[in-house]
């Protein structure tokens, strides 16, 4: 019998396929009592299904680096594969075994049980969030000891499958990337949560949120996941089904006519020419930016060479890393940004700090770290010096408040040149230098910037977060975040014309950039270069193409001049129409 | 032998006295066997510790809620009183104690270190904090059982005590307010430090970061305390005693000169009045308010009401609080900051979310929080208006940036005015309603709040943090808050000229009104109302009485135009000759 459950919808699109549920197998495992020589066989069970987790875990280790995966997955299944190593966790329960004669499962739910009652008693919500990674890691140990296969298995070539979860770790959803699944249903989750993010960067339809899903659908369910609308249809009848996969084709269709658009001139119905770049994580991303036709790389974040590792990658792995992209890009601009990053515990191989940061996203990071840790940051200025050589690389600083920041960072690509110079080393002498404009401070003050840079490029996404104080990944305050405060609008468009005005140019390579409701806009407000995830390139293009940037930029002077958000969300939508 | 050692200077002033050292002795405690027979009275006399020591927490607790304690000492008591109460530390020694016969105080350490080990294990820093916690509290129950006295003792009427310590927990620092110590020195922390905050708020000379001056120092030792330039000189020679003694007179001949202030008029060279308020935590501080001769209370923060408790104050209670303030105030302005605390721990009675925030200050707190629990707000409100019938309160509004923000406040403060009326009771019908301006947002688009409310009032502290992107309390950054930033001083300068245009009165209540090196800055700005620290308002006063507000006019246009922070701090010295 059919019917419709409601949830959050967090990644667009439509699926239709089978139902394949992901069961956090119960943990209510059997005991039983062995016999007194059986004792040795059964601790080298254990020891057998920790070290096939551990193998796990660093096959999706390996396959958290591939292109489009969030970086924070691979930070999970570290911590992941630091709880396996504990001994509490790996060596207690032998104990157990060979005091009470019982078998393995068993013997390591209790230890778990143990563990996760000492972290209730702490009585602490971070330590909470940890008493989650455990079950999670111990679930994987006992699904070996039972044999509960993991892999999940396409039942038929045709038919997508639907993932459907009481929730999704990030290291099951890794697994997804090679399976070409057609959607993800899960009973938790909110619009950060990590299914929604991984379901957005794969662009699979996902609906999250849904509280009782799991329960009510069955494995081989026909399934509508309408990742749009936030609704999951089960067992749908005929009439619907038909209706869904007229409005699937639609879907399917407006996507391969906007790929028609890879080789359109990028530039206005009045002949203005905008430059649409891309922003990527890996070298690998360079294929995806060809396939779409970008105008160059306005966003190269580096912290992926930093990541999930011991040791400080070297110069010349960075310069690899660097010109690889260069070289790719020939005489399209590809701009690098500097380490992105904070003290606090994104990446192993940094020297982080004794306390965490009260605040990290107003603490050490981006350029005030690299200008704490000279050494490193020398390494990848040389680094992407030497890179500059192969194609047209152009510098990138991140977070900028201070004008000293700027001098500090120019001074030290001067110390750079030099050391380059002297061992002959060839790089470009003209290298542009360029700051992102993230901080209210920056947009504020940003004569300083000018003055002192070639280019700027405003991140739209730290610069709401400041100017509102709202961090969006909070889903207590996430409702408050909103990219049209004309407070947001006004930084923007000041920072844009401060440049027009110093023959600067400007670009916006936040997610305003990469969404297609506020092309218009930006445009009107004098923007001419825009960079963003390459799969939001071509919906953006078509906007461009559309647009009339003399009609537009009479009605975005009205518009910045509102303080009421209703009307300026009315004005917005206004801009369609021209 | 004389001798210095340079260390941080975090409060200033200079004392002269002897030296008292605080140890945290040593947990090396002797281990010894007991008789069998002897084996519950051992029980006995560590159940006896730990009660003696509850009931010190409770004294201290009591003692904390005194005027001037650091709202966070109360939290740190509280969390201390939760781990004596941990039944992990509670009973399991007693197990030892049973099992091996041994001494309490021994099974008390083992126990310890057995927490210690575990929480080492789990590898994060968030909780080799709460580690430290943990050894703080054995500490006190150690000297308990071995006698040794904690209390501190004056050993003479005429001569300072001052303390010399490795670090003092926050729960020593209470213990000194009784003590009439002289000075502070710690071979530990930063300007942030516990040690730093409680000593300004005493205005207690301190030099901290020593490094190695407890073993460098002993008890008795003369010491010379200079906490304006960071020295701390042991075994002084007469020449240089008597220097001393000569800065420390003048010291305290200008803060009479300042007493003499109280009285005069609050007003500049020229004749303008400028309004002179004090802030203030608790209802008690309104002596102090009166003793400076204040113009009001621009800013009275309730948030003591929900600290340190279990159950939410009632609207009786808060009322009875408001009403006190407002009466011992007379016709003087009282302004009441509504309810500004986050859904982080920061009050047990308050609902919490499940997971820390991970940046608090972005997420929900203040306005934020209260429109979350409005049940908590309305009772907060009709409480404030009932108190209205009894002197001049206004109704200040914190962390404001969605002007929806404003209209949900003021449909809430409609709805207890109709309840209020309902029950026939009195309030002032014409009570003032200001908004903060704190964040970003809420500056630039000042229009907004304008148009709905009667006052503002800047507070710069958090308004600066997130200009800037910089928690001055992460001391990895600290160093990168700056009030001259040219982006904060004109958004400051911005929303004062705003409020002269709309007619609307503009205070500054953050730390910046009650610093006298911005005094001449802001009165040029058109500042004419500050709020501040009550300690701090006759330093301020004389910088207005020698003011010449047309004169320094002019000046600090000029010195708002400049985007060179050298520039401007070169201008603001200059300030001063006017």
């Amino acid at each position: 019998m059919a019917f419709s459950i409601f949830g959050m919808a967090v990644s667009p699109g439509i699926a239709i396929g089978r139902a394949q549920l992901v069961s956090h197998a119960t943990l209510e495992v059997a005991q039983y009592q062995l016999r007194e020589r059986d004792i040795p066989a059964e601790v080298e069970r254990l020891d057998a299904a920790f070290a096939a987790v551990t193998a796990e875990l660093d096959g999706l280790r390996a396959e958290a680096t591939l292109p489009g995966t969030p970086a924070e997955i691979e930070a999970f299944v570290d911590l992941h594969a630091m709880i396996l190593a504990d001994p509490l966790l790996a060596e207690e329960p032998k104990t157990l075994i060979r005091e009470r004669r019982c078998n393995a499962e068993w013997a390591l739910v209790q230890q778990m049980s143990l563990l996760v009652a000492q972290f209730d008693e702490i009585d602490d919500a971070y330590l909470r969030e940890r008493k989650h990674d455990i079950v999670q890691v111990v679930e994987r140990v006992v699904k070996v000891l039972t044999g509960k296969p993991r892999k999940l298995v396409r039942r038929s070539r045709d038919e997508d499958l639907i993932i459907v979860a009481h929730d999704l770790s990030p290291a099951d959803t890794i697994q997804f990337k090679s399976l070409r699944i057609g959607g993800f249903i899960t009973d938790m989750g909110g619009a950060t949560s990590h299914t929604a993010i991984v379901a957005r960067s794969l662009a699979i339809p996902a609906v999250v949120g849904m509280h009782h899903a799991r329960p009510l659908v069955q494995d081989d369910d026909l399934l509508i996941v309408d990742g749009s609308r936030g609704i999951l249809i089960v067992d749908p009848d005929e009439r619907v089904l038909a209706e869904y996969r007229i409005r699937k084709s639609a879907l399917e269709l407006e996507r391969s006519k906007l790929k028609r658009l890879t080789t359109a001139r990028s530039c206005t119905l009045d002949e203005k020419e905008v430059s649409l770049q891309a922003n990527i994580e890996l070298p690998q991303d360079v294929d995806q930016v060809k396939a779409v036709g970008a105008d160059g790389v306005g966003l190269f974040r580096t912290e992926f060479l930093f990541m999930n590792r011991d040791e400080l990658p070297d110069e010349d792995e960075q310069f690899e890393a660097y010109r690889s992209v260069a070289r790719a890009l020939g005489n399209k601009p590809v701009t690098i940004r500097t380490l992105d990053i904070g003290a606090d515990k994104t990446a192993r191989a940094l020297r982080g700090s004794d306390r965490p940061a009260p605040n990290p996203a107003l603490g050490l990071r981006a350029i005030r770290y690299c200008l704490a840790e000279p050494q490193i940051f020398l390494a990848q200025l040389r680094a992407i010096l030497r890179a500059s050589h192969y194609g047209r690389i152009r510098l990138l600083i991140p977070m900028l408040t201070h004008a000293s920041e700027v001098d500090q960072t120019l001074a030290l690509l001067e110390q750079a040149k030099v050391q380059l110079r002297q061992s002959r080393t060839k790089f470009d002498e003209g290298m542009e230098v360029g700051g992102m404009i993230e901080v209210p401070a920056a947009a504020l003050a940003v004569g300083h910037f000018l003055q002192r840079l070639d280019f700027l490029s405003i991140g739209t996404n730290d610069l709401i977060q400041y100017t509102l104080a709202i961090d969006r990944t909070d889903e207590t305050v996430a409702h408050l975040y909103d990219p049209l405060h004309p407070a947001v609008l006004r930084l923007i468009a000041q920072t844009i014309q401060a440049g027009q005005r110093a023959g600067r140019p400007v670009a916006v390579c936040g997610e305003m950039a990469g969404d297609p409701t506020f092309t218009r806009l930006l445009l009107g407000m004098g923007l001419r270069s825009f960079s963003m995830h390459p799969a939001l390139l071509l919906e953006v293009k078509q906007q461009v193409v559309m647009a009339d940037i003399q009609a537009l930029t009479g009605k975005v002077s009205r518009l910045l001049r509102s303080d009421d958000p209703e009307r300026i969300r009315e004005l917005l939508g206004r801009l369609g129409e021209v």
